[in-house]
């Protein structure tokens, strides 16, 4: 029986007035798992208000104390991460070891917004003018809100809300509401961290939540991760309604692989890069890049033979786990069907078809699927299929490989495999890119340093987490003093006469 | 005769197509000093062109020599400061020393960006995993754009571009048509200075020009400064076209006025931050909330006893200069009288009116006017006038004052003039204005601080100038290496048996 | 029967050789309480080899794997809370709430060192020349020591060792061998947070232990807190040895009272930071400047007042806590009573006279004591009582204040009681002490902004903890890095005839 | 005939009492060209006296104001550039484009002491507890002294006192003796820029100067470069009378030559790196380390065969430049020469002989020397020559070559020339050296980061220059505040009726 996953609003779940609601499956199996209340505009509403509320006090809390909140908080994250990752792996369909990886990279966002006291720091100039200072304070902004993806339900959610919270904003986060479980239970953690009540509220929803946080004049920022239209539409929309705003969209992300490269690890890492979490990561790599025939022909290669003992199965098993699960939805198992599809029809060779797999269950599954002799004009090429399906295009020459990827709209994430040290120099400077891995094929960067792609991959100048996560969630106030003179002299010229 | 004026594209003053014009007039006498061509869309597309071509070039200058292009265009400004601050003064209309000013604090943006190499440093991290390391670069965008008003067309677009161009960009800036000499001059002495042709470049133009900066893809930034409607029209359009945006509007600035305040400080302050440069200022002080009724009583008196000796007059004199020159045009002239009536309608007391000022010229000029018992309610409260009309809201206590602030839609800047510590502390810390003044009327920011309001004053995360200038004109890569072993290892094993 | 005491060596008690003991005593009581191992030159060699080799493997765990071995400290410092602030009590003599406080200070710093992934970033410039980049790499130095007084135990070491480590140093920490309970245990309970073996090392001692770690080549850096002489011999001779050193001294802090303080608020800050923990403070206030006769008398009055309600007694107590305990040796109780009869002879007047305290107990009690009418000359002004013992030094104006604070030799601590922002200011500009408080008596830096006194008070240019801390333990690295072309450009050249 | 040197106090040369002087020469002749002035014990300081009456006022002018000086004094350094260099060139022997190139380097460094108001600011938290705020001040220290030697009379002096005095502090700079001319026509500039007389005082002398300068208490900063033996003489003294010191001595800098360098390259550098400047610098390379025996023999052919063509000379010349010219003085030729002899000695193959070089003049000339097959017992590897002497020390692997340098005492510079990321990457983290090349071989780092060693190259925490210089020059002061409530509430409680 289906379980009823309501918002979590006030310390509490919650399901406010639940007219409509989803449903959620497990896709190892396919069966539904739960139903999802979805917020209308005035359970939104409530749930904005309730932030704003709760904002009054949590943000008079000085920051050590909110930091205090936060470390609390990662302890409770750490005890209960095993129950989380489960979660995560029956709603997402990554495998359970992926789900915890994930989990750990969010985790590493609330150890760092533990650092707020130190974070949030301002400057201070004495005696910009004679005898006039000038300081800084960096105040939270108010209601913040943040949208987020599927794929990654705790990970995502937790780049934005630790930082915001403990900078003093109170938080409305719509997750997905194809996977909410994970992203509801972290907040509950919270919760017994001993967040207040309302500093952080979870609304599942769709479309008539997302459009009221975006439009509700008392949220005072938005983030977003998802895909390059819908951040596209929430930059433009939430920017009309005055509002600050960070939108991260699409990718498409090449992996150059240079003569030199060490295949062995090239390879092993284009494996994981291409077909983990069966390649629903804005992330992963979806195009192999080999510069020259004779490296395409050996990467080639090297990729049919791993590809023969990609294990892809449920993502829990009583043993060690799969190297890749089902896909999220049904929905989008048939879209990623089609795109292979329309590989074949754009003439590309397709090398590997997932579409083959069978394991007998009604799970969302397809193998690991590898195109070769994709060119940029192919909509495999130009799109973004979120799915285990790798393209080669091969490369000509460096420059060559860097031209195509600067070609494509999208400018997330890139990688080149090479042991040379000119090229990688040459290609971090050149690559119109934001997060570039150098024989690093995922380059996430650290929750300490920022998460941010180039052209339409994002929207707005802040990129999320770091330095950059803090200076998007505060608004600075700058002070410049003087002071007239009075006591002080007052008392000099009374104390003239005795001395 | 009337001069012509063109635009500054290129390295060379030049008109392009210009079939349409404007008028550029003198306010002090009323007369029209020149015609200024007014680019069409092709002319604004042809500086976009010429900005994009320079920017492949530029770009690669290692930050070192760009700054080198700042120090001489700093002294070169310096050496012709008198010449500029005239073509202030002669087409806005504020006072020659005001000009100087004004072009003072231009200056000191274009020191703090000679700092570039060091502002423009990424961060780096040594093992953010096992022998990966991860650093960022901080890479210029590309064609940056800047929208500036009328009211400082020397110190607002030395905001913006001196920044942008030290960090690699190039920059097509707008300023305003009304008086756009001192812009193009500073603009020849940047290239004068070294500046490769096309990295910056000015175009003279309306809202036909603005709209082919908001939408042209080649444009990757735009910095606005006007009013709040065309700042929201900015924010909204050029997010809605995926660019980054800092859009500044309007201001109501008040300053609170304590019982303990030093008066005399205080109202001297108050004149020049009311009736300065006419009022024209976005960081002007047009509300004074006197604290108590007695303070209110005093300070009215003091300020009519000051207006009494407000000397108004031409920009330009052969002796010292006037208090307050005229405003910038016949059309503003009708609208801050448009004002005064208002106020008068709505029933506050025009304690002194401006309007009853001749001096026998055509020049654009109204007197310092004061009204008193102003409220919240009325529109000379609600809305930015931008003239020499000061308001006189009195408030009953300390709360009241800061709940009047608070309560108004825009948060650029504003005062408190007392001695108390405890007073200035709580006004800095509770009050929702970007720009606060203790016991300084006008508390911009210097340049190595940014300038930027809260509210309605502000779209945008980032403040103009300083560390977020940089932040703004930056987009941030992000790498993460490690290397294949293999040379290394390979030297050392050959030695294994030599040993 | 008295308990033995070890050091803490590779991770366990051990007592090495120990050819020599010191005996720890509860002040309260006047009982011996153990026995203390004291190093020798071979013990402490001992310590400095195993730090040595520790730090071979310590400074190659990322500093994300380090940082979170501090969470998981954090976590047990606040669980074994009560435990350590009794081992305190017991030990040094401060009440228990005092001694919780200390360890709530000492935490902070341990949870400022949590953030060091962030902390540790070096810079990263690109293109300092064409093609050429720069960046800095902030690695540890190696084995660290610190050497710390007997009126912190908790707190001091804490100040250092947990940057120390958290940055990748490992550290030979030699506590006061008068109470070293509480920094054995917290040492342990380091260990029991995961940190290797021989990490921290402790080791107790006087001065052999200490003149070892002051010249064994392998100690890179010592942190020193402790009075002036021997924070010179430390600077002197530690320096001489080519160590880096911070060496911080003794105080004379001054409380500046204005005619406009909040007297009720002043008074009770004053009585805790002259009695609170018996004056066994750096940071306490020993010396009361009242600015003007009028406030010198009502201040005196109010004094005399709280002195009568003043509860002196054993640290830990059944019921609430007393406002003050015992000193922390009888030699130490002698010292003080000596400068009470100092302070008689050289005729200031004795108002209220501590030694008459007697609660028929063995502890070393003595009463609070109050001179008024001290003049800079006398012995009582010029030397660190360390004990209970508060000065009135009457000033006729506030230059004079300034001026006596400003010409006294040492210049950690001060504060000004005062509600005139001017004051405030000039004080805070013109003082020439390191740590200044506006109406906060103790102004102690939080953790994630720095320690240290000026003039006398510090020797070495770094503070102890926040970003000074930091660089303290780091070393800094420049790498300058281009690299020649070849790879790229052969695969370059190549494809040039394919197209 | 010969010119009479002074020193330069109080903004005009003067020779004071001037009972001891010393003979400059220039060595490209072997001809005295001057007699300087050697300060007296009260030369010196009267010179201090000066510097800190200056102290007092310079330090009130605002970093603005103060930074608007050096921008005027790097105008006029380019305007003087040739003159300065010509100077140096005639004194030190080094030829005229590196007498240029030392200048600008120099010239960077005032460049970024322009940019002080920015790089002075202090930190600001707001509500470190409730209604607590807390700030740093990073004030000026007062007197500073810079001792720097022979080898770079513009650069080294200009690496210290422009950050420094733009600090706000004031400044003696004790240059070297033996080619002073450099320094005091670079100080009469900063004085002809607008620095108040005082603020730069330059005193010439040699041991009763710099021991004044050591022990004098007004003094409160030592800054010296020179040999190893006085760095550590000068940190231990200056340490002992409490100054903070950063002291820079000797290197002994390796360049590793990898099997994979491009060679061409590689020797080219190596040839400026070890003979520019007559190797009389410490970041000159005196010890190239091939790896493996292959690369050593194809490095010594190409070695040789462009020692054929150094072209050695005098610094000055109608036509080109000279690649190298003579030592500074008759006796340090002699050193050098000892040094050749000495290797020789101990079974080095010395294999070209610079002491055969003769052009006939009487100027310290010798010519590019060579050793192959030199070990590190031998003492031409473990001390600094300074001479343009190159060793060859021959590595089996990378692992022996980095070893190597580890084991070495000196720890200043160092380079690898490789192809190869992971070689580069894997010398830059475990080399115990302070500045690193990567096919660079003379890593000085820029103005804007910081230069300095490890190990017995740096005695002191804090590097040269960038924001280590800034650190350095600046004392920190930390402001906790508090305000008690008063005139506020007393505003609001009157007010409370009224409504």
């Amino acid at each position: 029986m289906s379980q009823r996953l309501a918002h979590f609003i006030d310390g509490r779940r919650t399901a406010l007035d639940a007219h409509r609601s989803g449903a959620v499956f497990n896709p190892s199996t396919g069966a539904q798992s739960a139903e999802v209340a979805l917020a209308s505009k005035a359970d939104t509403e409530h749930a904005i208000a309730s932030s704003q509320a709760a904002f009054e006090s949590w943000s008079q809390v000085t920051p050590l104390k909110r930091s205090r909140v936060l470390f609390r908080f990662k302890a409770l994250l750490e005890a209960h991460s095993d129950e989380i990752a489960r979660l995560i792996a029956n709603e997402h369909g990554k495998v359970l070891s992926d789900a915890k990886g994930e989990l750990t990279r969010g985790i590493e966002v609330v150890e760092f917004a533990c650092g707020m006291p130190h974070l949030q720091k301002g400057e201070h100039s004495l005696n910009v003018g004679s005898g006039v200072d000038c300081w800084t304070l960096m105040q939270p902004l108010g209601v913040c809100a943040g949208i987020t993806p599927f794929n990654f339900p705790a990970m995502v959610p937790l780049w934005m809300f630790p930082i915001a919270i403990a900078a003093g904003n109170s938080f409305v986060l719509k997750p997905s509401e194809k996977d909410p479980s994970s992203t509801l239970r972290i907040a509950e953690l919270f919760s017994e961290a001993g967040l207040p009540d309302g500093v952080l509220n979870v609304v599942n929803g769709d479309r008539e939540a997302v459009d009221t946080l975006l439009t509700d004049p008392r949220v005072q920022a938005v983030s977003f991760v998802g895909s390059t239209p819908v951040a596209e539409y929430i930059y433009a929309t939430a920017s009309q309604h005055g509002k600050r705003v960070q939108a991260l969209g699409g990718a498409k992300n090449h992996m150059v692989i240079m003569p030199d490269a060490d295949l062995d690890q090239a390879v092993e890492a284009l494996m994981g890069a291409a077909y983990g979490s069966a390649g629903e990561r804005c992330m992963a790599i979806s195009v192999a890049v080999p510069v020259g025939e004779e490296t395409a022909t050996r990467l080639r290669d090297r990729l049919l033979a791993k590809l023969d003992t990609l294990r892809v199965g449920e993502s829990i098993t009583d043993g060690s786990d799969h190297d890749m699960g089902p896909l999220v939805t049904r929905e989008h198992l048939e879209k990623v069907s089609g795109y292979i599809a329309q590989g074949e029809q754009e003439g590309a060779e397709l090398v590997r078809d997932g579409r083959a797999f069978d394991n007998g269950s009604d799970g969302y599954f397809i193998g690991g699927t590898l195109f070769d002799h994709v060119h940029p004009g192919m909509r495999i090429h130009r799109e973004e299929i979120f799915g285990p399906v790798l393209s080669i295009v091969r490369a000509a020459s460096f420059d060559a490989a860097v031209g195509l990827i600067n070609d494509h709209e999208f400018g997330n994430g890139t990688a080149i495999f090479t042991r040379d040290g000119d090229c990688a120099r040459q290609f971090c400077e050149r690559i119109q890119v934001g997060m570039v891995g150098v024989n690093v094929p995922i380059p996430v960067p650290m929750a300490f340093h920022s998460f941010g792609g180039w052209k339409r991959s994002l929207f707005g100048a802040l990129h999320v987490h770091g330095q950059d996560g803090v200076r998007f969630y505060t608004r600075m106030k700058t002070v410049t003093a003087r002071w007239p003179s009075g006591l002080r002299e007052s008392t000099n010229q009374f104390s003239m006469p005795t001395h």
